[in-house]
């Protein structure tokens, strides 16, 4: 039997393309290896050689898919790749992206970072008129669209097709000569644009860039399209304006802490997030202690607000994967020991502050709570440097429903409860907001506030699922 | 470097179909087996649960691809599945048939044998209004079609798209609830019938019925449509009806000899080409000599009717398997000793007549007459149980162009020169179609004589790869 | 489930060595290949470059092993291959052959057909004595024996080392410097010598000399050593001389018909098998079948001697491997037809002779008697081209227990009942030496008459053994 | 081209030992994944139960080789188990550890952490008697020397055998019945000792028993015996007595920080490393930044003792692996970026003190310098937790020759310059001994001063290629 280790939301995605460079596949491989954190179930590459398309790609790490052989076989000076965590509808190689097809003006592919809103209700209404699909994805009705759209240029039909749609997305399309770089109006995923060697880059984040030694130029705007082409690099903004609500769990936690997205330095934002907790929420002990890895920087922030030494003293197994054979019977659960473990000698007769970025289910920070008690902590207190998380996303995060987030039916005290510290504190919206605000962005905070700034829509298959058994 | 030592025509797919067996998956993967020789690049199975489609393939051999594992996953009591050899357009997974895809009625699956002549025309101007094109299958055309009609029931829609094109199928496809097989008013490719434990199978040769121990019932006729859902079985005659030409390749080559197709049992008819072409082309010799494994039907016929004695005096090496690594510079060329070995103890010293099915490009029959020389013969002879092939086929075989038929510009006494043999003949066409008559059905010859049932469609982009370089 | 769908006896080694080829690990791979016919179940290379050996080997056919890249690691003019089939003492690489090993004189490196009687016995004393094994492999205590021996030279070691052992064996060794070629003085086992390109070239069976282009010189004789080394090529006779005895089955089934050995070609004594059973058990009917492949040569005898008609009525699936996924319940018992299947409009209605080399348990005869009569035949003929097998080997042949042996304790009518078949008969022993016999060796028969030319010898483990549970 | 990017000296083995248990073989792979830190190249378990030995083994990460179906095959109440680095003599599977073999007594298994420093010698004396050996590790020696033993039983043997041989070891041993874990007299290596549910378990680090929710009972004491069979513990002293070297590297680098060995909390030692250092080597600087994983103890330490923030600004991909595809011409060398990537938002403009645990080949240090500046860092300071390396290690660490050995030739200002920091100190190898004196053991220090407590034996053989070219 597998066992699920990790209690976190996931990114679904990492996109990148690269525009005139001689190695954009290994380019764009290196890039996708640097955004692996973003998704690990799958990944492709799409290359063009300026005649036609090529792709390679499977159900795997970056790096174990792609080898010089496979680069091999990806020729040209324009590539798009993406990473994709596990999605509805099920693991299976049919949904691996770029998406690469043949249309009426020659080949296309499209990587995409989000989701729709509407992506089943125009599904469906294709479908009725004849449309095929052989995914379970979104992406396919964005491909639709642009394939049946009546303008003459690739540019002007992506346009068409993307004011159709609603929802997030952060796009990397491509034909045999262009690749076309699109953000959705309210700005909810991240995207950069960087150079190197006189070959334009887009990526989910600024860390892609830096693996590649590119500079990062800007980030593309929301509801911005960047098209680059033989003759150079065109913004335009096609789409009607929106508020701005860039997600901050990105900043919380999806995100690497050496990007730079959103206006910020990620490591930096998450820093202030632990000093706003240690200002909100005291709380007399002897160390204080991040989970690894998401916690660190946050524990950091608290620690020094604080004055309280910061103690790494739960240690990760960087070997565990995802999965791992249980053990039977006679065996204790053992579940998060093997991804962490406690430095008994420096926690026994001590009162720890533990430092998370958040509790979705509860079941792992029950878990780190007691082994740190078990370890002889005196006192074992949980701070989260973000608000309890109790709505699930609609726009590219896979989150549990609504019954399986803790915070969603009970109190911070009935949390306390059950994961056993002896006290928990969460930081507050306002504080978050407070801190993340400096960097001068609006954010989307629907997953703690139920707030969502664009409704899902419901079709008429939704609902009949309501009703089924 | 990898060794080709196969010069034969090759067949394209085998395809099955099961409806109404608590085991469709596994029969369906047994069929695949016995169809394993029409096609070993990929397999693929979908089957049908009542509710949903599931579908699992790969590249690679039925033996290997499917596991318990694989079929566990593979539900329902409905299934069809499809074989495929190296197709154009490249071996890769888009290809992997059955195409499996969601539209306007919920899911179907299409698993094809045969070749469309207008499929790249339709494509086109199924792009020019939109649609998208995941593979570069003919059989992605038809799927589109039935989507997009507006019949709205599945057959109708079937009758509809099958109406639009024109060429060599012998066709499965399925939906939620019901099977459908049809074959091309011209019967080009075979499909046949069976029935085991209640079920009804579909296959393109009764071989596969065998292993699974349905009952062959008779051969989808040429233009008939018959679907199996829980209303029965019905048959109908949808299409306008075309004179019977079926491929007499698959009589000489293609078909297992245990199947029985075309209303002939094709071990039967080998033997009898075998006997037609001693009568023809008598000689002198101690010995008839069948390559393995294709020659051995027609090499008992024309030793039985020539009354020289046969002798198994090529020996097979069945762990030899498509390619292998060639030695360097060292080593002499050994090509078709990796596949065949004479019997010296045999050979030696005796008049030899090799019997042998066809001579694509010429290069292994000269190397099994030099082979045969070294060994001791005084005399080697070659007999092939065919005419000449001259012509490529556009109805789903896999042929080199005409440049690259030896006997497309060379005469049979250059051929003989070439290969090194003492003599040559080919079987007559008049000889050929005489015994194969008897069967009663009518016999595409094209790859003989150039005479196409049905002219291939050329696009105007077929017309632009003609002028680029 | 893995169904076993093959019912022989089975050798359990082949074995190459090549001295003075520059691509000598190339040569010892394809002779490999050409006898995985003798060892399907694992193989192994070493070679020397003068200074040092190198190993390379897995469990796997020899196609799969050996890639560009493994060669690539095996460099030197000197080498030496090993087949195995599955042998006692279980499956695992540590059995992998050929034994590679530091000793007192430096590297040496054997591969061995065949098993000795008093290996056992050997190893109990070895080990009494504080040698470690770390395989259960006869071949181990030859090593030791080497390892142990005061003698100065490699090859006056090996002579003292042989000089214990008793059993059948062909062996070839080597060190850094020279390939040794030994055969037991029974000759139980074949080997044999050729040359190409100034290389000396030892295999179990000629036609692995084929493969290569060798030249056959002669057989290794029975109890002779042959070095090969810069001074040349050395052969001795330094075993205490023995009655002739080679293994009758190696002619019967265990060689490539288009071998040579014990001074015969393979596939013209099985045709005179088949004559001799024509005349021993004629019987009226329509046609002669072989089953595949193992009874084509003595099917195409018998015919010819009998005047009755061949007919390749039995077909067989070559993408079979051994195992399978076995269907459960509601599909019957198909086994054998994976592998066979009859051609139906040939046999419908006729009297059949099956001609087979050998029943071992009678199950797998006992399906395809079944098989010929469901496909029509109106009367079936089993004729086996050899004596009833009643006793097990003990010389390197991997046979069932004697209980398992259908012919140890039935009648040839009882048998003939068991298989379903309306007559059956055996060749018999007089015929089969008879034919032999003009091949001048003398024959171990021992499988037919328990007439065992060496004793094996009981160890007390063995006894405990006997009373164990 | 592979890229290697990690400059360290490494650990070659971790083993373990479980008595008792019902899932013995899950224990112990549990274990080893803890310990995969130790060895990353192969892994190995042996197990009994109770009347004979199974293996099963391979090269590569633990979690990769072992499958619920590995283990099913490894039954029994009795297993040892082995993590292997890459080692001398090169990878191969005949080197993968446990050693299991057959001998006298039965059947036996070792696992062996460290290194013989008579281990040639005493091979070359037990080939010259006539002994035989399989792989190329010093383990098989003690393998034999407990076989030729006279001694009757097993624990007997073992304490013969380890009286002939020198060197560095942390042994665990098994037969049938038993389990025996016994270290060096000069406790070089780690062993401890724990139990779970009434079994008995030894591992090198304690990490391993708090995976296995094992309590930690003590370390096994240098050149103590531990034998656990059916008449429960004996622990015995039979080796002479020697003064305590355990390796102090282990404390430094190699173990776990959440282990406890050599009787201290690794983790505690780091951080007082650290704290030692910002005493001995101040300098003004913003913030002090671990390189991860290794430097961030110690990093700890000196940010607490200065006074001056910690700041996690050196972030690490933990997708990558060991080896990854080098991009060709037009990429700039981003080899240290796929794994590490400065924070450039929190480095920029400020002054860096940077904390390593050593400097091997200075390769990497170099880079990591280059990186912090090129993020923006007006200063870098370097701060090593040890002194410099300048020797290499005989009792089982690789480490590069002396001659690769940056500290081994030149100044600590000449490696200032190499790596390109403003300042370089290093702890003082007084200030790292008083750290780590406090623990109350006897070190090894001879990487870091040449003073070897046990010298290697050279033998005729390491002198004759001596004298090699």
């Amino acid at each position: 039997m597998a066992l699920v280790i990790d209690d976190h939301f996931h990114d679904q995605c990492g996109v990148v393309a690269v525009y005139n460079h001689p190695e954009a596949a290994t380019l764009a491989y290196l890039a996708l290896h640097a955004l692996q954190h973003r998704g690990q179930e799958s990944a492709g590459i799409v290359t063009s050689d300026g005649k036609r398309l090529y792709k390679e790609g499977a159900m795997g790490l970056v790096g174990d898919i792609f080898t010089a052989a496979t680069l091999a076989r990806l020729p040209g000076r324009i590539a798009i790749g993406h990473n994709r965590y596990s999605t509805t509808g099920g693991s299976c190689a049919a949904n691996v992206q770029p998406f690469m097809v043949g249309y009426g003006l020659g080949q296309m592919a499209l990587a995409h970072n989000g989701q729709l809103v509407n992506g089943q209700q125009i599904r469906e209404s294709l479908e009725a008129y004849g449309s095929i699909f052989q995914s379970t994805s979104d992406t396919e009705v964005v491909i639709h669209l642009i394939a049946q759209s009546l303008e003459s240029r690739f540019t002007a039909r992506i346009v068409q097709a993307l004011r159709q749609v609603r929802g997030a997305y952060s796009l990397v399309l491509m034909d045999e000569e262009s690749v076309v770089a699109v953000r959705d109006p309210w700005g909810l995923r991240p995207l950069v644009m960087g150079t190197v060697d006189g070959a334009t880059v887009f990526a989910s984040e600024s860390c892609a860039l830096d693996l590649i030694d590119a500079q990062l130029i800007r980030e593309v705007e929301p509801g911005e399209m960047i098209v680059v082409d033989r003759d150079g690099l065109h913004s335009s903004f096609p789409l009607p304006a929106e508020e701005r609500r860039s997600c901050i769990f990105e900043l919380l936690y999806f995100a690497r802490p050496d990007s730079h997205i959103f206006g910020v330095c990620v490591n930096g934002v998450r820093k202030a997030f632990g000093r706003q907790l240690a200002r909100e929420a005291p709380v007399a002990a002897d160390m204080v202690v991040p989970v690894p890895d998401s916690g660190v920087p946050a524990a950091f922030g608290y620690a020094s607000e604080s004055g309280i030494p910061l103690e790494p003293a739960l240690v990760r197994n960087h070997y565990v994967g995802r999965t791992f054979i249980e053990p039977s019977q006679s065996i204790r659960n053992f579940g998060v020991r093997l991804k962490l473990n406690p430095v008994r000698g420096s926690i026994a007769g001590r009162r720890v502050i533990l430092i998370d970025d958040s509790i979705v289910r509860g079941t792992t920070s029950r878990k780190i709570v007691k082994m740190v008690r078990d370890a002889g902590a005196t006192e074992v207190h949980l701070r989260i440097s973000a608000p309890p998380t109790t709505h699930p996303c609609h726009y590219g995060i896979d989150t549990p429903t609504r019954a399986e987030l803790i915070a969603s039916a009970r109190t911070v005290d009935e949390i306390r409860a059950y994961t056993g510290a002896d006290s928990l504190a969460y930081l507050s919206l306002d504080g978050m907001l407070a801190v993340a605000a400096g960097a001068g962005e609006g954010y989307c905070t629907a997953c703690f506030t139920g707030n969502y700034p664009l409704a899902p829509v419901v079709t008429s298959r939704d609902q009949l699922e309501l009703f089924s058994p």
